[in-house]
């Protein structure tokens, strides 16, 4: 316990409650002890308002209807699956015997609501604002794809959209490089109009690369943008 | 506004964020000025924190079924649309002119996501403990027939439980009388079992009557509650 409480860098004051956020009703049952059902239902919220403030501050020029669509991807079970990964959450919860033998512990649904348990854990122990520091700095990189992912959406959409008064049609994008390291890499990829490779861009993700791309694409067919 | 602020009991610093609350998208198109919307979709999760917090923390026996069944109840529109004619809130909107001819101001949809709109506001302006004594405040009674509904839940259950056990079964309830005056009426409710009646109960709502007339029903048959 010790060393998972390194891992997330957060020390209990309480560390039952990090016990019972690392129960799985199915180890509850078997043992006659808490699980961290109650915990995972407080957590949802818990991590609703974070992002939700932290988007809602951020995106300021965002209608609500992209607003609800980034809260749904960014706290949906396959994102909180993969921000658990980084804190080797899955190996510390308590499955039950059969769970464990039906694979429990790589299912992203036990794994995400044992995150969201230990969300409300730390907010419980810790108060709203170590919570939210404590979150939104393990998912801070999936919060940026987001924003920037935004920032840049409009020139796909412009294209298409210019391109749907014309006579051609189908917009298309391909990956042409992937460079450098993990943490600095830089991708150029392209854009076809039905086939036919129009503009290259660059970036430090694909999505800001296509966007990249769209962007003179657009100036190339004389949009002022 | 100023008269509207000594109605909900809160000032604001920045009045633009009680503006924009009380501001619905049909006024906003026609009047090129910003809507409600953004507001009420970061409420949305201020409240479902705040009841949740708070119903987490008051019903430490309750499983995570019932706690989202009450949060739902809580939080959904008919729920916020009686909360708000509290400060009358529905005349403080400002409506569209074919939504005004057409009843929206009545609309419960309208009216419970200005609701929301108006939490968010007092929230960004005054900070979420703020946030959460203005909303308890005006919700409390609400939540309060949820909580003591649920602390009364397992008699009701009990009975009906112990009865089928036997040969007899259907379980209802009858008010028999209602008195005093609104604020503080006593309710006399009682249990029938298939149509004989066998016990009475008092209670300051119907809930609550009805949860000591299963009690004493219970007693009655022998059951230890």
């Amino acid at each position: 316990m010790k060393e998972f409480e390194q891992k997330i860098g957060y020390t209990f004051k309480n560390t039952e409650l990090l016990e019972t956020a690392l129960t799985h009703s199915s180890y509850a049952n078997e043992n006659r002890t808490k699980s961290n059902e109650r915990l995972e239902f407080l957590g949802d919220s818990v991590l609703s308002i974070i992002i939700s403030d932290y988007i809602f501050r951020h995106l300021t020029d965002v209608n609500e209807g992209w607003l609800s669509k980034y809260r749904a991807t960014l706290v949906c079970e396959q994102s909180l699956d993969e921000i658990a990964k980084k804190i080797e959450l899955s190996s510390m919860i308590r499955l039950g015997k059969g769970e464990e033998m039906t694979g429990g512990r790589k299912r992203a649904s036990i794994v995400s609501d044992a995150f969201e348990a230990l969300l409300a854990a730390i907010y419980l122990d810790g108060g709203m604002e170590t919570a939210r520091k404590w979150v939104i700095d393990l998912m801070e990189d999936t919060i940026k794809d987001v924003v920037v992912g935004h920032r840049y959406a409009d020139y796909k959409t412009m294209l298409q959209e210019a391109l749907q008064k014309g006579t051609v049609g189908k917009v298309t994008y391909r990956t042409v490089s992937e460079e450098g390291l993990d943490h600095n890499k830089t991708f150029e990829v392209e854009v076809l109009v039905d086939g036919i490779p129009k503009a290259k861009g660059t970036g430090h993700n694909k999505k800001e690369a296509e966007q990249n791309a769209a962007h003179k694409a657009l100036k190339l067919i004389g949009k002022q943008v």
